[in-house]
Parts: structure tokens; sequence; C-alpha cells
């Protein structure tokens, strides 16, 4: 087995001390795998050049590419490149074309090419340069032979993106056939209803059937549990064995199935919602709109999704959303006849096919006794009538109204496959 | 300089292969910081028992504190007890507690207490157990005199967020306190309107006056600046030098300066809506509900957030938010026209005091020649009127979206100040 090993550096202190969620390390693992290299290991470290220069040493020593991501702005807390520098004992030199580059950048802006911009321009002599369309820091990329390769990425994630898309992964690509290396393959089964302890019990007697080089893992996450199996060989023979056993865990899943490609709950809803011709609102409080937000994430969402209500103040789910006064005043906002007073009315009002109403006690505060913080209701409305369910997320706020929203999306693809 | 360096390892090769974000790691820093502990290093590894082994040896040569998440649960590819009980030549005993408390936990989910999950309450028989009042896998602590100790937590990030919360933090501001550490301080001042690079001439003849201690640093994301000044010496010492820089900086950033907490833009417009009692009604198109639920992301939104309207398809701008047929006809949905319309409209139906509208094309696909792929309107209504904005954020969905979410903000916060 001979996998294209990559490890991932993030360099800063913003990243280590939690200032900045490190959202690049999981997008380039992402987009590495897509070209079937295997990432293993990621460190965040210090933007020293000590620390710097100890990880590329240790990681160089047990991968075939180390990508670095942070440290190349114009301050002085930017200690990348120097680090480079040191550790490949080489020089800078002026790059003309960056140059270039930077004047039209900071002219088309109306900003100074001031000389803390300039050394932008200044890369190592032995780099290639990684032309960033988006911003002032160029990658870099020491292509080598005595090791592993080592590719330099700014730390704005747009533009370590776009030069990724634009000539970083091509280049990876290339680098994994060039070298007749083996790929990593994978499939994805996303399951709901099943505890990952009682599914891997399931699966148990499969996973001893299963082709040598596939590997058996459950990635459980709010109301699923991802399958994932992978298999690292020769593409063809990757692929192969994959097919082999997801054709023997498929049947044993039954209606826990989802959909066996690697997608967000969302992005099933919305292929069924548009295949089955049916349109959507919604009526939000708790959730303050971030129903609206998952579900137009997806590109493509206005093919059924209209829109709705956010109707976070109780004046707001009386004037706009069709709740009775009495309802609020006899049960609450957070009950089973608001939702579905908001659902009916939605689906009314949005002549739409299908609606949904989340109330829910987000919390740090508004709990009581009966309704502690993280009891939600949710209700959908269709054309069959109306059905409701109530929830209990537990104390936090930013997980209640994710866990909501997850909710709310299983319930109505639910009821649509049950429809 | 002795501050408590902790490194944090994440086990699992779902977080190493991009299918989970890391957002573990981030809370860990984030709580750590609070602290008053220096992170020092983060690793992502596989689960395997070499792979962690060799990790815990190499950050524990280096650390007063090694934390663990994941690797923890009931399936085969849960390997960090064994890899924990092999490093630290410990053996598994049977923990009774555990065994009490799983009972419990199965027979309040009407579950079995299968030999599978009853395996949980094997543990090391040196480790202090953690325990996990919200799931199956208790966290685990190793107390160490030959060097850093190691703790062990579930990668569940509610479960490893419980049991820091109810003990581990706790045990980690002690060992600072009780080694006599110095500790991280840090305060965060937030600027807005000028680049980094400006920012960082603008500041650098005070950077050479700082206190020795002090570290400056530049954050930059969507539309901010974070200068973020950090100290390590003894708790007192570190408080007066942080005071100290801060009062030599802040008359640098005059009105760039949009808060000194280290806070999010929408937590300073929630206090300062608040403090000028006024309320705020929304209109979403592009942003789907994404601008409502970064509002309300924040405890006490409900005290000047009233809600509003996802009006994503152009009926919905016309039947709910006040949009002349006409003026989508002329202008289209993204035009100066359409959220300003929609902006009164709102303003006027939800009895606000300011309201704010986002229309624009998110992408990938929708743009044209004048109107490209990240073209956004926003407009905001006060008493005073009208003020609208467009903007260009560039290829990417859900970037844009965000963007548009913080541009939004810094408008209406804006706008407040002036008033």
């Amino acid at each position: 087995m001979k996998p294209y090993r990559v490890a991932l550096v993030s360099i800063g202190n913003e990243v280590l001390s939690g200032d900045t969620l490190n959202t690049n390390a999981h997008w380039l693992a992402q987009q590495l795998a897509h070209q079937g290299a295997l990432i293993v290991e990621q460190r965040t470290v210090s933007d020293t050049v000590p620390a710097i220069i100890e990880t590329i040493a240790e990681l160089r020593a047990k991968t075939d590419l180390v990508i670095t991501t942070g440290g190349l702005g114009p301050t002085h807390d930017d200690a990348t490149v120097a680090a480079l520098c040191e550790y490949f004992h080489d020089e800078l030199i002026l790059h003309q074309p960056t140059v270039e580059y930077l004047k039209q950048y900071t002219a088309e802006r109306g900003r100074a090419l001031t000389n803390r911009l300039l050394h932008q321009a200044m890369v190592p002599a032995t780099a290639q340069v990684l032309p960033n369309r988006v911003g002032t820091a160029p990658g870099l990329l020491f292509e080598r032979t005595d090791g592993a390769s080592v590719m330099v990425l700014p730390g704005v994630p747009r533009e370590m993106e776009v030069i990724m898309l634009e000539g970083g992964l091509a280049w990876v690509r290339h680098a994994i056939t060039a070298g007749n290396f083996d790929v990593v393959a994978e499939s994805v089964l996303v399951t709901a209803g099943i505890p990952e302890s009682e599914l891997a019990d399931r699966l148990e007697p499969i996973r001893v059937q299963l082709p040598p080089a596939v590997e058996l893992a459950f990635l459980p996450s709010s109301f699923v549990v991802r399958v994932r199996l992978r298999a690292i060989a020769p593409r063809q023979e990757a692929e192969q064995q994959l097919q082999t056993a997801v054709s023997l865990i498929k049947p044993l899943l039954d209606a826990a199935l989802i959909t066996d490609r690697n997608e967000r709950l969302v992005e099933v809803l919305q292929r069924e919602c548009i295949a089955r011709n049916k349109t959507l609102a919604v009526a939000e409080s708790c959730t303050g709109g971030m129903l609206g937000a998952e579900i137009t994430s997806v590109p493509g969402s206005s093919e059924y999704f209209l829109g709705g209500l956010i109707c976070y103040a109780d004046a707001v789910k009386i004037h706009f959303g069709g709740v009775r006064p009495e309802t609020l005043a006899l049960y609450g906002a957070v009950s089973q006849q608001t939702v579905e007073e908001l659902a009916r009315y939605i689906r009314a009002a949005y002549s739409s096919d299908l609606s949904v109403a989340i109330s829910g006690i987000a919390g740090p505060g508004g709990g009581s006794e009966d309704k502690p913080v993280g009891t939600v209701w949710i209700a959908i409305a269709d054309e069959k009538g109306l059905q409701s369910q109530r929830f209990f997320f537990g104390n936090d706020r930013q997980t209640n109204r994710q866990r909501a929203c997850q909710a709310a999306i299983l319930m109505l693809l639910t009821r649509l496959r049950s429809a």
C-alpha cells in the first residue's frame, strides 16, 4: 500500500489560541481527498521560525507533501517565508511578475504600493510562485526530490482556495499519477434512526467479510450516523472493492439509509422536493432564520424554497404568522398549538406544498420546570394535514438551534418519503 | 517566562479527512485561554494506536498538559484508551460508578445495556474518571509527576464541553495556580475600515514602545481587523502591562475602533441597540435567514430583534415585503430600488425603529455582465430615511452570504453611532 501522504500545517497564533476556527484544514482535507490523497496528520503551530522549521522537518520525514497555510501576510507576525528560507538554505529574490501584479492590485483599489506590501514580492529563489489572484501574498511551491515537497499558502480562506483551485490541486493530482501512488477512494452511507453502537452491532457480521483494502468507520452527528467506507489501492481496484462493500452493507441498512452520497440532509431534502415538485416555506422562532440559511446554503434552493417568516417576537407570530393571541396566552410560544398554527398559516399564506414551524427555548435563559432550556416544538403541514413533535436538545444555545434545524429537515424528508 | 503549556490532540480519521470540522480544538483553545493557559500546539492524528502513542510522547516532552478528544466511542475504530494503556503501561479495570451510570442511562432511553456499551466502563487503573453526564464515554485524567499530565475526552462536542465545564477546566485552573505558572492574558481591539497593512503601519511607532511582555498581532476577517495584545507574566503584571499597551494604542485607532472587547460585531450591535432602545427587523433574500440566525445567536437578542421576512422568491418579496411588481420588472430583485422598498416596508409593517434588507446574487449561478455573482445590495431604514450600498463579494456562495451579513451589521452599527 503506497498512498500519497499529505500533512497539513496551519501557522498562526490566532488559530492556536481559538480566535479563528480552522476551516482551512477542513477544506484542504476534503479537496485533497477528492484527488485521492491520504491526509496523515494535521498540526497547528505558532507563527515563530523555530516552531515552523521543527514542524516542517518532522512532517517531511513521514509524508510526500506538506502544505502550510498562514503566516504569509505583510505584518511582523508573519514568519512562514523566513522559516522556509532558513530551513531550505534559500534566499529571497524579487519576483517581477508579482511586483507587476501588486502594482495593478493597489492601483485598482486606489491604495498605495507601500514597501510593506512590496515585500510580498520577495520570494525564495528555489520556490515556484503560485499566483494569488485575489490577495497580495502569493503561494509558493518547493518541489523537492530529497523528500516531501512543501506547498505554502496564505491563511485567508478565499485566497488559499483560489490558489488551490487554480493550480495547487492539479499539481497534487499530477504528482499522484506521475508517482504511481495508490489512491484513497471513499463511499459514505448516511443513516438516521439507529444509534452508532446498534449500527455497529448490525454491521459486525459484514465487517469481517469486507474486501481487504476496505476500512469501515462510523461518524455520528445530530440525528445521523454516516457509515464511511474507504479503500486504499490502485484506482480501479479501490473503486471495485468499495462497490462490493457498499452492496454488502446497503441491504442491512434498510429504511435507515437516507442517502448513499456523502451529502448533508438538506441536500437530500432539496433533491427530493424538486423531484416531487413540492415547494417549501418556513416559520422560525428560536432558530431565527437558521433553517432558512441552511436550506439556502445549497445552490439551486430557489427551485423549491419560497422563503418564510422569522417570528422571533410574539407580535410577529400574531401579525404575520397567524397565531391567535389566545393560543400564546394559554399555551405559550413554545407549544404544539403555536407551531401547528404557524405551520398551517404559513403554508396557506405562502401557497407552499410543505411548511415547517419551529419554536423552542434556545437558552441560556427562558427555561422553566415543565419547559426546560432545550425544549423545541416542530410542526409540519402538508396536503394531508399536520404533524408535530417535541424535542429536548439540552443546554447549549447554538447546539439546540442547529439540532432543531436538522430535526426539522429530517421530519420533512421522512414525511415526503412516506407520502 | 513560565506559562502553563497545553497541547491539543484531535483523534479521528473523520477530522483528518475533512468529514468533520474541528470545532473541539477551537472551543478548548478559547476556554483554556480564559484560564490563562498557553496553547503551544494542536495536532489531528489518525485513530490508530501507534499514531496516538507517538503524538502523546512527542507532545508530553514540550508541555505541561496534553488534552485529547475523540476515539473513545464504542466501535472498533476507537483506539484512544488502548493507546494510553500501552503508553502508560496501564491496565483496564471495571469502573463500578460508570457501570451504574450506564445502567441508568440506557434504562432512561429504553435501550439495552449491550456488552459493547458496557465496555465503556473499562478504564485504565491509574486514571481518574471525569464523569460524562450526557453520553456513554467518560473522560479520563492521567495526573502525572513524571512529565505532562494527559486529559482524555470524548469527541462528541457537547459531551466534551460538559466534562470540561463540570470539572476539567477547574482542574486546569488549579494546576496553573498550584504550580505558580505565568498566565496568558489578552486584550482585543476590534477595528473596521482600515486594511491590515495600513493598520500595521499606523501602529508601528507604538509597537516598539510596548511593555516587554506584550505581543501584538493583527487578525483580519470580513470587514474587521482585530488587534490582539497578549502578555505572558505573573497575573497582576500581565494585566498591568496589557492595560498600558491598550491605552497607548487606542488613541491611534480613533473612529476605526469598534469595540475593545473580544466580541463579534453582532454582539456590539445588540448592546448598542438595547442601550438606545431601538428595535430591528430584517428582510433577507440571498442570505435566506442567515442574518437573523447571526443576530439571534446572541443570548438576549429578543430584547431588540423582532424578526422579519425571508423573501427568497419574488412572489414573497411582492406579497409580504411590499416590493412593487414594476420594481422587480424594471430593476430586478438585486437592485437599490428593491432593497429600499423592502427596508421601508418592513420597518413600517413590523413597527421597528431600524430595518435592513439584503438582496444579492450568491452564486454559483445567476450572475450577468452588469450584475456578476457576488453583487449584493443592502438598504437600511430608520427614522431619518434610507441608506443603501452595493457590494461585490466574489465567487463563493457561502462567503458572499456571510460577508453580506457582516456588512449589514456594520452598516447598522455605523448608522446607529452617527445618529
